[in-house]
């Protein structure tokens, strides 16, 4: 008999397959492989082919949009939203907008071609981190924005157009909506129980241990208990913090090693699938809350059947979140780099 | 400059692309084609090789289980949910969980393998909408089942694993969040105004034009102002109803007209997409409410970016729905069977 559970956060119930439950080998699926043909905008020399670089770590002290760099950040040359204006919020009868203002810039984490996240090493993960915070710190000041979203899409069936490995960052004139519902719910838990939810429900993973796949000194990953997707991870700082920036430079050494840790135990277990993750922080100005907590998602992208998922808000997840921790917390990896003590 | 728009049922932005906007050329996908080849569980004398029917139309008399039916509901093979035993709600710890109650069956619209709902007669749409009010009527009786949700996966991209037309009917314990969140919303706005917030949408398009694709006596067909997908489209009663089943017999003539008519429209315009569409009714037991009004959702499956507004609930459309209503009303599609008057 199949089970429903409830996400406590938001409140959404999700249908957990038992019987039958689908294996990291039952999943039909292109492995995310790269290829390095063709052009690409994201290697040295090719600086000019994306716009100018609004930031950029260069080690030798290079020229701006020359090689040299590390990683670098530059505005997305497709952008979703446009920076130049004021925003305008007028109605439309009984209906809102507002014209599209905002910022969309892409983080190029390596200049390596044939780096992913899970291979490249942990240091400059780390470095991808700064450049996050960065990029969220300089755009706080500006006034027009809500919400700075960080995310990535790994691989063409989770949207990525280009394969050099890459960040994205989306900065809103409004909170989105998955953000805010998680906002809602884990205020009003606060508002009954003066406790933090995301707390709350470290401390009962951590009792049961059957959804932990990895804990270090600050973070901790597990298959949380109502997921959307097989598979699907968070990682999160296991003492509270509300907002992604706030976090000190040895806990981005730990969460680095944790992150990377986790890629290569997906790629491992799934055969490189392709996925996504995303960033939930506070909205800006971000404040420290008592009631949220700051996590990552990492969502592999195995099952195709959306329409019916997009169109009603109810998931099917073929794999219980205890099995697929078991899967990944089981999965054989290189030997890490210690963690930082 | 792209245009924020916010929905007004349910409070989610969207983005509206304006420059470079999709056209229906614009979009890379595969054309839904029925093949016809390999064996059909759906098809005449392969009754057996479904779960024993549990309803059909059968104009000759023929028995049960055998051919000579024009419309057959049977379980799901393989149901995400199982009809057996009493609801148990239980904690575990934080978290909540019930386990699996719910029916999950298929409507096999017709015998004829080679149809799909845009190229069938109009009389055998009406026929699949007499068989959803059935349906849904019989499983009204069963307490134990919050909602009813009727869907229609059509082409593999749309999670379609069988060619041969059906919809899909899943009754569940719960109300699921996407139906959740317009019914709050809708109810939030009648306590406003008290007035629905669909009549009210229906009256400003009816009086811009702009979004409108189609209307006949009964139904009107719209683009949506703030729609999450390219060539989004609803269909839904021009006078107040809040449930689907209360249709009379000339409303779901009407409505049967107007569905094909849409998919046809779809069919022209985007050279046979895959597309999902549900219909959003009342919760059961199914009260007639002044706050909420049903409609059917069309979701064509045109992008594959799926995963980013996964995570964020967060959704960017290439298409302006002024000009997905325009390429859709002025599509040239066979000359229709008269409305009924």
């Amino acid at each position: 008999m199949p089970e429903l559970r409830k996400d406590p956060i938001t409140g959404r119930w999700v249908i957990i397959a038992t019987d039958r439950a689908k294996r990291p080998v039952d999943f039909v699926r292109e492995k995310v492989e790269i290829r390095g043909s063709g052009f690409c905008p994201f290697c040295y020399g090719n600086e000019s082919k994306t716009p100018p670089e609004i930031q950029a770590y260069r080690p030798d002290g290079s020229p701006k949009d020359s090689p040299g760099w590390s990683l670098r950040v530059v505005p997305n040359k497709f952008p979703a939203l446009g920076i130049e204006g004021t925003l305008n919020r007028q109605g439309e009868g009984l209906y809102d907008k507002m014209n599209g203002i905002g910022a969309h810039e892409v983080i190029i984490e390596t200049p390596d071609h044939k780096a992913t996240m899970a291979t490249m090493p942990v240091s400059q993960v780390e470095s991808v981190l700064w450049a996050y915070r960065d990029r969220i710190i300089d755009l706080k000041k500006d006034r027009r924005f809500r919400y700075i979203l960080i995310f990535k899409n790994h691989g063409e069936a989770a949207g990525a157009s280009l394969e050099h490995t890459h960040s994205q960052l989306i900065a809103l004139p409004v909170i989105p909506k998955r953000v805010q519902e998680e906002l809602d719910g884990s205020r009003e838990y606060y508002h009954y129980k003066e406790r933090c939810i995301f707390c709350d429900i470290i401390r009962q993973e951590q009792d049961s241990g059957v959804r932990v796949i990895a804990e270090n000194e600050d973070f901790i990953s597990l298959s949380p208990f109502a997921p959307r997707f097989p598979f699907e991870m968070w990682i999160t700082p296991k003492v509270h913090q509300s907002a992604f920036v706030e976090s000190s430079k040895t806990e981005f050494e730990r969460l680095a090693f944790m992150l990377k840790d986790m890629l290569q135990r997906l790629d491992k277990t799934l055969d490189r699938p392709a996925y996504n993750f995303v960033v939930h922080t506070s909205p800006v100005p971000e404040n420290a809350h008592d009631y949220y907590h700051w996590h990552i998602e990492i969502m592999p992208k195995l099952t195709k059947l959306a329409g019916f998922e997009w169109g009603t808000g109810f998931y099917i997840n073929p794999t219980p979140p205890e099995e697929a921790a078991k899967f990944l917390r089981e999965a054989a990896i290189p030997a890490p780099v210690p963690v930082p003590a």
